[in-house]
């Protein structure tokens, strides 16, 4: 919004080089409104518009620039300037950084960073893709129990300058084993003699470092808190997640959530940015997998193929059949995937979730399968279309769409379950899935219950 | 996960009243495992586990609650305990709640709180739905310019007891403008003399009270805080929101916009507790309409009737090209929608995204039709059903197909622009919006391509 309102302004002064107006218009800027003005610039100004920014805010401005962005700030930079960036960035938002980056680079910039920072980033690095180990940062202010609020804030006053956050403080013992946690405001607003002892409750949420990181978002939204303590498998803290990454998180999960349902595997990249072979790359494989599915609806029509020949009306039909099975198993299956995603379903809830549908489906299956019968033996007096016994194909099409929309309901509900159950994603492609199966088996109810109804009259 | 763990025994409890074990029990728990434990519970055990809790706690647990628990245990207290809860709740909590009850509640348990309390709730239950004003709480520490560091821990330490959170505080001029934010970090890492006004960079972030509730999220994210202050017109402070609020928003709103590009009105509650008849009235409406919209197809199909009876195997790949178009649509509207809810794409950038979805769209259709050319020929040699001309037959079936997912690549991503530019929400019902259109459409694209195609032969 800012960058919109003063860009032509600014690109005035990128273009002129007028650096010492730039450095000043950006001194009362927050980095994040910084970063993304220089996220609007092209590649080349990208790179410009940063190196003028004083140290400090540098560092703070490169934590709020997106991937693509930081490549091509750091690529610019000289090698003391992208050491002293790296080694003040926060561990949680360079580990970000170094795991968009390909090996060789990741080794050439560790070789950057102090011994300290070093041992630092590589162990975050070390820690599984996705899991919390990647979120957190390991500075935090741990206190022990036996400290009055004074001496914890004395400690605070002179240590906590690196610190990513003061939100909360941990308790932890000689051995560094988390305790207690105590939340800032407790210790404000308590007597400065008070020992930490009295103001604990022994009563903390952990994470841990291998947990995979969509966990913590369920933990942060469970407890309402900003920040959480991250432990490994002694118990001992090791570092903190703030909860502006889990923000981010939540919606990068969420989206990719809705492109695998849609049937795209998730894009790496926002939209507008993804290169458009790789766009067209993860489209394709679900399409074509689904397409060759779909081709099984060729050789049950073929099977038909009679039966259409005599009575061609029935062809009318079949996109409005197959569609209303679509249409009703998409919805199931989105409501599945979501509710299992938020945590509302297990699998064991398998029953439940089925009987729900079951009703579900029927009544939406009555409901199209008249507005079906209606339409079909209304129209009929006004088209010859439809042959001589428009109440018998209606009564067909009613049937149909009534098994169809039952049917896609199921399978829609049904599916996501049957997924997570092997093991897979419940995701992955669903809706386009279940509609692809619904309609080859839509088409044969169809013709089934053409056949039975239809034998001897019209057909 | 804890409430499970403990669950029998629990349930043993209860059903022994043995009530100081429970309260016991429940001494050294967080509020929010103890909610959890509470809503598992059935109605009547809900309120009375509820009712042994202290006084404090059970405030407390009371925010933690989801709106249908908290009804209950309301309904179960006396008048004095209520009061007391109501009293005693954070504002934006209590907001939530009574947002939740029908008009006559919400008059009865306002005339429960103090007349400080219920000018609040008043004042906060007056801003519009879904607006900032509705999230936020006036509890917030503020701070006058000329103090110094120490002056404002002191103020803090006598008056932060009722404030939501105390990571940021917020200085403010003699009526009340705001000025300035003020970290929790940066105060405490500072000498004690330091002037306010030094630590000062005038430069903050803030939400205003009629902003809607979603554009919060994004304020949130950019500038990664874990409270904003909120303003009114005249820029006065006049509560602050924060992130665990957020937080579930976000997941609330990335559940709605789901379900409507699936086709379902938002559920105002989880899946499994929406009653059965409202599940289905909220999937009838677009079924309903979709259905309607899906009758063009036959009379679309009536249309090429002749065509049918004359070439029965054109009747055979009519859903295997719809669905092609439906699925690509649907990628593409779900890819152009969750971009335009993260931002990255506006009206104004409908030309770029016509031209990538112009290129994909050629691309998926040419890769689809190849296949579908080489399913049919090579399947001719085994079936005599596709008639003499199997390769003019391909063809058509080839053409339709690149035909039908350019254009449901096109309809999918544009839909959602031209729905936003009209002032409507691009999420609803777009994915089966898109495979309807589509759906009509193609057989439109198809028929002509085979009139075209096929006449003197085939036809």
């Amino acid at each position: 919004m800012l960058g919109n309102l003063i860009g032509p302004e600014l690109k005035e002064l990128i273009a002129t080089r007028n650096f010492t107006a730039l450095r000043e218009a950006f001194a009362d800027w927050s980095a994040a409104d910084v970063a993304e003005c220089i996220t609007d610039l092209a590649d080349d100004e990208q790179a410009i518009l940063f190196r003028i920014l004083p140290h400090a805010q540098a560092t703070e401005v490169m934590e709020y620039l997106d991937a693509d962005a930081q490549q091509v700030v750091l690529k610019a930079m000289g090698t003391a300037e992208a050491a002293r960036v790296l080694n003040d960035m926060s561990a949680d938002d360079r580990t970000a950084l170094l795991e968009e980056l390909p090996g060789a680079a990741v080794v050439q910039l560790l070789q950057l960073l102090s011994p300290e920072e070093k041992a630092i980033a590589q162990s975050l690095l070390n820690y599984p893709e996705d899991s919390v180990g990647r979120l957190m940062t390991p500075d935090f202010i741990g206190v022990r129990d036996g400290w009055t609020v004074q001496h914890v804030l004395d400690y605070i006053r002179e240590h906590g300058h690196r610190s990513e956050t003061l939100h909360v403080i941990y308790i932890t013992d000689e051995r560094g084993i988390l305790i207690d946690d105590l939340r800032i405001a407790e210790l404000l607003v308590a007597p400065l003699q008070t020992a930490v002892t009295e103001l604990r409750d022994s009563n903390f949420v952990a994470l841990r470092v291998t947990d995979a990181a969509g966990q913590a978002i369920a933990v942060f939204r469970k407890y309402d808190r900003s920040v959480l303590p991250v432990i490994d498998s002694e118990g001992k803290l090791v570092g903190i997640v703030t909860v502006d990454d889990i923000l981010d998180l939540q919606e990068e999960q969420t989206t990719e959530e809705m492109q695998k349902i849609s049937g795209v595997e998730a894009l790496e990249e926002p939209y507008m940015e993804a290169p458009l072979l790789e766009l067209v790359r993860k489209r394709a494989v679900w399409l074509v997998v689904l397409f060759i599915g779909q081709m099984l609806t060729a050789t049950v029509m073929g099977i038909f193929e009679g039966e259409i020949a005599k009575a061609v009306v029935l062809a009318l039909f079949i996109p409005l059949i197959i569609s209303s099975g679509g249409n009703s198993g998409s919805q199931a299956a989105t409501l599945v995937i979501r509710a299992m995603a938020l945590g509302e379903i297990t699998i064991a809830d398998w029953w439940r979730v089925m009987r729900r549908e079951i009703f579900c489906g029927l009544m939406l299956g009555v409901l199209l399968g008249t507005i079906g019968v209606v339409r079909i033996v209304v129209w009929s007096n006004f088209t010859t279309g439809y042959g001589q016994h428009p109440w018998l194909v209606g009564f067909t099409v009613g049937t149909a769409v009534l098994g169809v929309v039952l049917w896609g309901t199921l399978a829609g509900s049904m599916l996501p379950l049957i997924l997570r159950r092997c093991g897979l994603d419940p995701a992955t492609s669903s809706a386009p899935f279940v509609a692809t199966l619904v309609d080859v088996t839509g088409l044969m109810i169809y013709f089934t219950a053409a056949v039975l109804i239809l034998r001897g009259t019209v057909l």
